[in-house]
C-alpha cells in the first residue's frame, strides 16, 4: 500500500479526497468503493507486472486481461504473454498476489483494487482474490474527450457466499465444448466460481468412461465429453478460478446407464434413450451387490477426472415405481422392514457415501439426499425452496439454493435478482445462517439448443450473480437493469451469443436479411414460462426444432418490459415526453400485422405467430383509444370496456409456444382512461 | 427410375414437360437442371427412406438432411435417426445408393435429383454423391401460398473437377474445434471436398505428437489439436464427404519445430516462436540423418492419423539463408557439387519420398517441390500462378490451382469466380488437362481469428465452389451474386458467424448497441488488399487486436458494389430511380461524417477512421454537386473538376488499414458531368 501512494502522489501530497459510492457499470458491486476525480490515463505503452508468490493462474489471466483491454482499445499493447519476469512494479497497472490458492469451497477471494492518475493497483491474498479483481477493472473502462482511462477508485471486495455456482445440463440438448467455454468466460466476468456439469440422464451419458465403456457408446449417440475433453474444461475453468462440480444422477434419471448396462436396471425391458422429457420410471437396482461394485469402479474413475472436493450424485425424482415392479426389490424391503421406497433410497444414499468418501470427495446432490444417518459434510441443493436449505442449516447441513435460480423457466431478471439466499426475514440463527454457502443458477437444456442457450443464461445470469457476490442490500432494481445492460455488451464481447445470435435465428426464420417486422413482435413477446411451454411433456422431444418463434424470443425482454414501466408512471403523470414515446410503440404495433401477413407468405413456419400479430395489433388499437380518451378528457363509451375487456383477454392466449408482454399495460391504460 | 415414374405419374401418364436451364437459386449450378412446374408439397409427415447399398454415411447425412429441413419449416418431424430399417420406397424422399463411397481423389459423386408432386427422389452410384445431391435438395426448398415445397426437376450432376479444397490455415491464429467443424458444414453446402490443414508454422506447431511431444507442448502455447481431435475432425468430414488432407509445412516455416527440438536446425540460436509474420530463415538442417529419423517416426505416426493418401510437405519459401550460414551444410553442398540451395532441396525432397512412400502416402506440396527425379504421383498446389501448374501438366504432374484463389487478399467474389484453373485459351492439350484436377482456397489466417474467419471465408469461397464444381461455360456474375446472397443466408443457418458477427463486432467497437453511425462507414469500406494491410510486415503480430474497423469491415461490401454499379448505368442512361437511389446513399454519408465525430468520443478506438468517414462526407458532396449539374444540363463552374480531383485522391488513401470503396463511382460521376 505504501509504495502505491508513493507511485500516485509522491511523498509530500496527502491522500486524496474520496467519494463514497458510486457503483459505475459494475456488476457484482463490490463491498466497498469510494472514487476519486482522479483518471488512470490508458496509452499503447500500458503494461502489467505482477509481484509477489503467484501462481500460473495469474500470469494467464493477466495475459487475458493484457489481451482484453487491447481488443476494446485497439492499441497494440508491446507486452507479450506475462511471465514471472514481469515483476516491474511501476507498471501501469501492478498485481500484487501473497499466495497461489486452493481452489476449493471457503477460498480467500477478496482483493483491493486502487487506482490514481499513474497507476492501478490489485492487491490480493491469493490469484483468486486478483483474478476478480482483473474482472472489476475490465468493467471499470471507462471514456471521456481525452480516450480511455480507469477512474480513481479504492475498492475493498469478497465475496458474500463463497458458492456461486451455474449448473449447465448438457444432456437433454448436447452443448458442445465452445458452449462449456464461452459460459466458463461469461461466469468470469461476473465472478461465479462454480460449475455444475449436469453429465448424465435418461436420454444421453455425456461423458466418457473408459472403465465402462459402453456407458457413451451406447448412451450418447456420438456426444459425449472425452476425458481430454474434461481435463481442457477444468484447466480452463481453473485459470479463470473456476471449480468444475460433476453430477451423476442416480438412481433415477438414468435410462442411458440401463440401456448400456441393463443388469443395473430394476426392471428387465429393452432399454432405449428417452426422446421426450419429463420424469421416467427407470431406476437402478440398489439391492444388486453388482450395482454398487459399478459405482464404486465408475467414481474411481470419475473421482480421479475430477478434482474438486464436490460430488454431485443426484439423487432427485426417482419415481420409485420400478423398484416397485421388480419382487426382489419388493422382497428386499420386507426383509429390512422398508415401508416406502423412500427408506430404500435412504440406504442407497448410505451405501454410497463410503464410495465417495474412499475417493476423497463430499457428497452434494439434491434435497432428496438429506436422509437420517447422512455425515454433516454432504452439500444439499436444494430445488424445492428456502424450507428444505432452512432444515437443513437448522441441522447442521451445508446446503445452497437453486429455487428461483431456475433460469430456464424464462422468468425476468428482477424476480431472480431478489430471491435472496438468506431472506431478510430469515427464521435461523447467524451461526445457522453459515451453513447456507450461496446458490447455483441451473441451465436445464430441455428447450435450448447452442444456438439459444446463452441468450436463456446472458445477462440474467449476471443479476443473479451479483446476489451471490454483493451485499444483501443491494436491491435497487432500476439501477441492476441499467447496469445489466452493460455488462451484457460485454459478455457479447467476450463471446456470448446472446444478443448477436437473435438476427441469425430472425434471419433464418424469416428466410431474408429484412427481419424488422418480425423484430417487432419478437421484442413484445417471450417463450410461455414456468413449464407452460411443454405442457405434458407431449410436445417436444430431443429431435425438435428449436429454431421457431419461441426459440427467437427471449426472457425479460426489454421493449416490453419498459413500455410496462412507461405506461405505469404515464398512468399517474400524464408525462408528455412518455405519452409520445407510447403512441409510437402503439402505432408500430397496429401497423406490423399488415407486414407481417406479408412475411408469412414468404415465411411459412411463423404462420403460428399470426394470432400473436393479430392480437398485438389489436391491443394497440384499444391502447391509442384509451389515450386518446384520456387526452379529450372524455368518458369511453358505453360497452367499449366490455369490448376491450374481450379484445385483452384474447390477447392473453398462446401464439407459437410464446404470450404478449404488453397486454397488462394496456389493460393499465383502459382502466385510467375509464376513471 | 422406373418406380419414380410409377410413383409421380402412375402408369397411364405420360412423361411431363421439363423445360431446361432454371438454375433457382442453386450454388454451384448442376450440369443439367430440367424444371417442371409440379410442386413436390411438404407436410409434417414428411419422411426419407434409404435403399440400395449405402454404408453409414448416407444415414448420418440423411438425418442432418431431416433436421435441417425441419429446423428451417418447423413442422416436427416424427422420423428419428435413420438407419437401415428407413427403407420405404415410397417416404417423401426416398435416397437411392449403389455403393459405399471410398473417401480419395476421382471418386464418383455424381447424382441425380428428380422431383414431382409426390415424391423426390436422389439416385447415385455412391453415397457421396447422395450426399451431394442431399445439399442441392437444401437448396430447392421453395415457398409459396400454399407453404413449403420442392419444385419439380430433373437434375443430372457431377463436378467438373474431382478436388475442390480449402485449406485452413490454423497456426497464424489459431482456430479451435467449433470453427473447423462449421467451415466443414459450409463445405459440404457447396460441395467442397477437401479440407487441407495447414498445422505447422514458424508461429505454431498446432497439433499433438505422442511421438515427440515436445513439438505440441513447446511449440504450440497450448494451442494445438489433439489426436482425437483430429479424428473428430476426419469422422465429421468424412460423413460429409470431405477428405482431409494435412501440411507439416518444410524445410521452412518450421521455427516451432526447431524451438522444441534445436538439434534440428541449421543454426544454433534461442529459437523462440515467431510473434510476427512473414518468410524468415529458420529451416531444418536437412544434411544430417538424424533430420530424417526425425521425419520417419513423425511422419509415420502422422500417415497413421490422417487416412488421406496425400500427405503435404510444404516446402515454400525456405530462404536458404540459413543454409548459407552454416559450414557443415556449405561443405556439404560442395561435395555433393551443388551449386544453390535449390538442389539441397531437390535432394531433400528426394529423400523425403521413400518416408512418405512406405506409409502409402503421395507426396503434396507447393509449385516449389516439382524438382528433377521425382516420381509423377506427386500433387503439386499452385501458389505462384497458372504458368507452373501448365508446366506441371505439360510434364505429366498432376496439380491444383490455389493462386487466384486467395481469399485472405479481399478480393471481391467475382475476381475469383473467373479464375479458372483451365482457362479457355490454355495451351494444354485435353489430355493434358486432365493432370488439372481442381483448386484450393487458401484462408491464411495473419489477419483473421476465429471471431472474423467465417467472414473471410464465406460468401466468396461459394463462387469459388461453383468454379470448381460447375461447367467453365457458367460465368455470369450478376447471377452468381444474387444466388450468392440466398446461399450465404443458407450458410448462416448452418452456423456460419460472417453474417452475425459484424453486429458483435461493431458493438464492441461502438461500445453501444446503437451502430448505426458505424454501419454507414463499414459498408462502403474494405481492409486494403493483397499484402498493403500489413506492408513489410511490421505492424501485426500475432498478439495484435484484430477487433478494429479493418475487422469489421468485409471484403466485397455489398453496398459499395451496388453503388458503383448503379452509377455506371445511371451514367449512360440517367434512370430516374437509380438516380434516387444515388442521390439518398450521398445523402446519408454526407451527413453521417458529424454523428461520427460524436461516436469517436464514445469511442476512442474509432478515431483512426475519422479520416475515412471525414472523405466519405467531402466526395459524397462532390457526387451531389455532380449529379445537380447533370440535371441542370449545366457546366460545372471553371475550377471545380480540379478541386474534386484533389477531394477524390485524398479519399483513396488509406484509414484505419481500410479505404473506400466508392471514390471510383464519385469519379465516374464527376466525369459525367464535366462532359
Amino acid at each position: 500500500m505504501m509504495r502505491f501512494f508513493l507511485v500516485c502522489f509522491g511523498i509530500l501530497l496527502s491522500v486524496p479526497s474520496f467519494t463514497q459510492d458510486r457503483t459505475f457499470d459494475l456488476m457484482p458491486v463490490p463491498r466497498t468503493i469510494k472514487s476519486t476525480a482522479d483518471r488512470c490515463r490508458i496509452t499503447k505503452s500500458f503494461t502489467i507486472g505482477v509481484t509477489g508468490n503467484p501462481g500460473d493462474r495469474v500470469y494467464k489471466e493477466a495475459t487475458r486481461a493484457l489481451r482484453r483491454l487491447d481488443n476494446r482499445m485497439g492499441f497494440f499493447f508491446k507486452q507479450g504473454n506475462i511471465t514471472s519476469k514481469d515483476n516491474n512494479t511501476f507498471a501501469s497497472l501492478l498485481v500484487e498476489v501473497k499466495r497461489p490458492a486452493e481452489l476449493r469451497l471457503y477460498e480467500d477471494e477478496s482483493y483491493q483494487l486502487f487506482s490514481c492518475a499513474k497507476q492501478v493497483k490489485i492487491v490480493a491474498n491469493t490469484d483468486l482474490g486478483a483474478i476478480r479483481g482483473l474482472e472489476t477493472l475490465q468493467q471499470l473502462l471507462s471514456v471521456d474527450d481525452a480516450g480511455y482511462y480507469f477512474p480513481g477508485v479504492d475498492i475493498s471486495d469478497a465475496p458474500r457466499f463463497p458458492w456461486r455456482g451455474l449448473l449447465l445440463d448438457i444432456t437433454l440438448h448436447w452443448m458442445p465444448m465452445d458452449v462449456v467455454k464461452r459460459t466458463l468466460d461469461g461466469m468470469a466476468a461476473v465472478k461465479m466460481n462454480v460449475l455444475h456439469l449436469h453429465l448424465t440422464e435418461d436420454q444421453m451419458f455425456g461423458i466418457e468412461s473408459k472403465v465402462f465403456p459402453r456407458l457413451h457408446e451406447v448412451g450418447a449417440e456420438g456426444n459425449y465429453y472425452t476425458q481430454e475433453d474434461i481435463k481442457e474444461v477444468i484447466t480452463y475453468a481453473d485459470q479463470r478460478g473456476i471449480r468444475v462440480v460433476p453430477e451423476f444422477d442416480i438412481p433415477g434419471h438414468c435410462t442411458s446407464w440401463l440401456k448400456a448396462y441393463p443388469e443395473l436396471a430394476s426392471v428387465k425391458r429393452d432399454y432405449e434413450l428417452q426422446r421426450y422429457f419429463g420424469v421416467f420410471d427407470p431406476a437402478l437396482d440398489v439391492t444388486k451387490d453388482y450395482t454398487y461394485e459399478f459405482l464404486d469402479k465408475l467414481f474411481i474413475e470419475m473421482s480421479q477426472l475430477f478434482p474438486d472436493e464436490y460430488f454431485h450424485i443426484g439423487g432427485d425424482e426417482n419415481t420409485g415405481k420400478d423398484w416397485d415392479r421388480n419382487p426382489n426389490i419388493k422382497a428386499y424391503m420386507k426383509k429390512k422392514g422398508m415401508k416406502t421406497y423412500r427408506e430404500l433410497e435412504t440406504e442407497f444414499i448410505q451405501r454410497l457415501l463410503p464410495i465417495l468418501q474412499k475417493n476423497g470427495k463430499k457428497m452434494m446432490g439434491w434435497d432428496e439426499i438429506l436422509r437420517p444417518g447422512v455425515p454433516h459434510d454432504i452439500m444439499i441443493q436444494s430445488w424445492r425452496g428456502t424450507e428444505s436449505l432452512v432444515e437443513a442449516a437448522q441441522k447442521g447441513y451445508t446446503g445452497l439454493l437453486s429455487t428461483g435460480y431456475y433460469i430456464d423457466l424464462i422468468q425476468p431478471a428482477d424476480f431472480h435478482y431478489l430471491v435472496d439466499p438468506i431472506p431478510a426475514n430469515t427464521v435461523l440463527t447467524v451461526e445457522q445462517q453459515k451453513f447456507i454457502v450461496g446458490g447455483e443458477v441451473t441451465m436445464w437444456t430441455e428447450h435450448v439448443t447452442p444456438e439459444t442457450v446463452d441468450s436463456r443464461i446472458w445477462p440474467r445470469t449476471a443479476a443473479i450473480a451479483e446476489r451471490l457476490w454483493s451485499a444483501s442490500t443491494v436491491t435497487n432494481v432500476d439501477d441492476m437493469y441499467r447496469r445489466l445492460d452493460q455488462i451484457s455488451l460485454l459478455l457479447e464481447g467476450l463471446g456470448s451469443t446472446h444478443i448477436k445470435n437473435k438476427g441469425m435465428l430472425m434471419r433464418r426464420l424469416a428466410n431474408s436479411y429484412d427481419t424488422k417486422t418480425l423484430e417487432v413482435l419478437v421484442d413484445v413477446i417471450e417463450p410461455l414460462k414456468i413449464y407452460e411451454r411443454n405442457a405434458g411433456d407431449t410436445m417436444y422431444t430431443v429431435f425438435s426444432p428449436y429454431t421457431k418463434i419461441a426459440d427467437v424470443a427471449t426472457p425479460d425482454q426489454k421493449v416490453a418490459r419498459e413500455f410496462r414501466k412507461n405506461v405505469s408512471i404515464y398512468c399517474t403523470t400524464r408525462d408528455a415526453l412518455l405519452e409520445k414515446n407510447i403512441i409510437e410503440h402503439l402505432h408500430l404495433w397496429k401497423a406490423n400485422h399488415a407486414s407481417f401477413l406479408e412475411l408469412i407468405k414468404r415465411s411459412p413456419v411463423l404462420k403460428e405467430a399470426a394470432g400473436l400479430s393479430e392480437n398485438l395489433s389489436k391491443i394497440a388499437n384499444v391502447g391509442l383509444q384509451a389515450i386518446g380518451y384520456l387526452n379529450n378528457h372524455s368518458s369511453p363509451p358505453r360497452g367499449w370496456k366490455g369490448e376491450t375487456l374481450k379484445i385483452t383477454k384474447k390477447a392473453k392466449e398462446q401464439g407459437g409456444r410464446c404470450d404478449l408482454q404488453v397486454v397488462t399495460a394496456i389493460e393499465e391504460l383502459v382502466s385510467a382512461a375509464g376513471k
